[in-house]
């Protein structure tokens, strides 16, 4: 099996992640924060050295202002409908991911205000349209990192400096970047950045976070026990207990923090390097085949993701075909991101989207490209 | 070390919940219900069968009625907001864990009616303090199943029939009883039903799930991509998908399916019985140490929970006592459970809980009454 479905979810992942996950159940399964006993406090300390790891990524000096949450989707709904009300204004791309954009599509009919900002049909932002788009009650600037269909990086430091400019907080959703391109949360003008555990940063599925500015005030979604302020029916106001009811997923942090390691020890510029290269060599081979379209952003670089489709065949077609006669896993259709299939041009073929990890190789890339190569000659 | 803290989660799980998350990362950890590819499919197929589990488990017929989410508090604020606006009544207990007080509490100031029914000092609930409470804006009832803090059984059939009776959708919060007392919801009155996956159900943390009957119209409380009807940016309204946006703990929902399988070999009802013998010559051995005191409900029965306090010590010295000299593992304080301590009389002193689990012992039961002994006789 070749896996090309990186973006949906890395695999494999790093052995110290298992093993992480393994070693947590068996060793110290236990609840952390509730109670004092032994087990309780080892498992409360994998949670801050998560969080640590977490911090040297991203460059934080706090570990307390990142917040794990189910996964990324959880995070942007709780970033989302923390910050703002019916009669507030936000502004978002029309690159954006389901998870961000049914969230504002169902809070608009309660009367939130919501711009989508639209990008070129290579998938391109102008962050001057931004700028354009803000109003006095605009409350909230969302875009995606880097887009899930076709690897785009949007210009966040220029869309942040534009929020900062007018004392607009600003929303990253990193679902494709976190631990594939360098983010610097100590320089860059972010205030919430939401990110999966189970992608780039090569966790188990059931984790992800959310990084919050401490000037930003976030309302909560989710109340419940905390293990702290235990004598109080209020939500404690600390962080992170605030944002972290009920048992988090122990384990799966475990694993989360393993994979963060993983990342940090390998140098996360040298994986990114590797990508890229595969990725380029990819895009190289294709270009050669006839009746083969790929989906290139113009601007600012992307991620390892290269959207593909084979003349006018139907997108999840080829991936079934990929799949079931070659052994490679691919995602095609609409990557629950309508608004950049729209914007790109492909709403009704979709796209067979290979996303790439750091742990693919050239002989497979050559595989990929050589199945490609059949699938775009035969009928 | 004697785990008695099965409670806030139970330690050793069975081999099998280890293996099937091990499994499931190392040999199909792809994303489920998104690409199409064999390894995704069988993350897919893995999902079903947890439902299917379950729903052998609670004598359910449709396995989309179960959704999966982060945890029971998930659960309980999914089905709370999901339920009720401003200006609606909820009428729920003085024996709440904070997972249904602290979100209750937190819409109430947004505007909800809220009235917590008393139940008495031994932690009993009339039923028809139930009936009395009803208004003509009565939008949902809300009750634990059984106490986190001394194990009592609340009558759910006889509240969920007066539920019944005027049309009202009942909420059980079933995080000590999932797993652990026979549940049928083929036959109960009982509307929605929230409950974690690490607790009686043996499964790993970072899993829970909600029962929703198919008569109850709930609204989300979480919008994302769901890997169906990808065009739309509405959230999708079929069963699951509506309510589990973004990716699932797919591991640990494997994990949480050998723990429901564990229990479904084994016989539900063997090991209750087991659990309440070893609890039974606990209690008996604990009346002969005075100075002992034990919360005992004198209603309808009870979980293997027994909550102590040995004179005026504080429950927290003595539970740190019973960690570092004799490597007992319970909890003290307040459990997230305010309302419950001051409905017993504990608010200041909390209680020490011992929680059974199926893999405890009377060796350890004997440990755990010869420590208390001895705390009892020391200064």
């Amino acid at each position: 099996m070749i896996y090309m479905d990186n973006a949906a979810t890395t695999w494999p992942k790093p052995p110290a992640v298992c093993q992480a996950v393994t070693e947590c159940m068996e060793k110290y399964g236990a609840n952390p924060g509730r109670s004092g006993h032994k087990m309780a406090v080892q498992a409360g300390q994998i949670l801050l050295y998560a969080r640590e790891m977490l911090c040297e990524l991203f460059h934080l000096s706090d570990p307390f202002r990142i917040i794990f949450t189910y996964n990324c989707t959880d995070s942007l709904n709780l970033a989302i409908k923390g910050m703002v009300t019916p009669g507030d204004h936000v502004i978002t791309t029309s690159m954006e991911h389901n998870a961000v954009a049914r969230p504002l599509k169902k809070l608009e009919k309660q009367g939130l205000e919501l711009t989508f900002v639209q990008c070129s049909p290579e998938g391109v932002l102008d962050p001057e349209d931004i700028r354009t788009a803000i109003r006095p009650n605009t409350r909230l600037i969302v875009t995606a990192h880097a887009s899930n269909v076709t690897g785009a990086i949007l210009p966040i430091e220029e869309i942040g400096n534009i929020a900062r400019d007018h004392g607009i907080p600003y929303l990253v959703d990193a679902a494709q970047t976190a631990g594939i391109l360098p983010i610097d949360l100590s320089a860059l003008p972010v205030d919430l950045m939401a990110f999966p555990g189970h992608k780039g940063l090569l966790g188990p599925q059931g984790t992800g976070g959310l990084y919050i500015h401490p000037d930003i005030e976030l309302d909560t979604v989710r109340e419940g026990g905390t293990g702290s302020q235990s004598e109080s029916l209020d939500q404690p106001d600390l962080m992170p207990d605030k944002y972290e009811s009920g048992t988090l997923n122990t384990p799966g942090i475990a694993g989360l923090a393993a994979g963060v390691k993983y990342i940090l020890d390998q140098s996360p510029s040298k994986l990114l390097a590797r990508e890229q290269r595969l990725e380029k060599l990819f895009l190289e081979a294709l270009s050669h085949i006839s009746g083969i379209k790929t989906y290139q952003p113009s601007g600012k670089g992307k991620t390892g993701i290269v959207s593909v489709n084979v003349g006018e065949k139907d997108s999840s077609e080829v991936s079934n075909l990929l799949d079931e006669r070659y052994d490679i896993a691919t995602r095609g259709g609409l990557h629950c991101c309508p608004l950049a299939h729209e914007t790109i041009g492909t709403l009704n073929q979709g796209t067979v989207r290979f996303s790439f990890g750091i742990f693919n190789t050239l002989e497979e890339v050559k595989q990929c490209v050589r199945a490609l190569y059949e699938i775009s000659r035969s009928g």
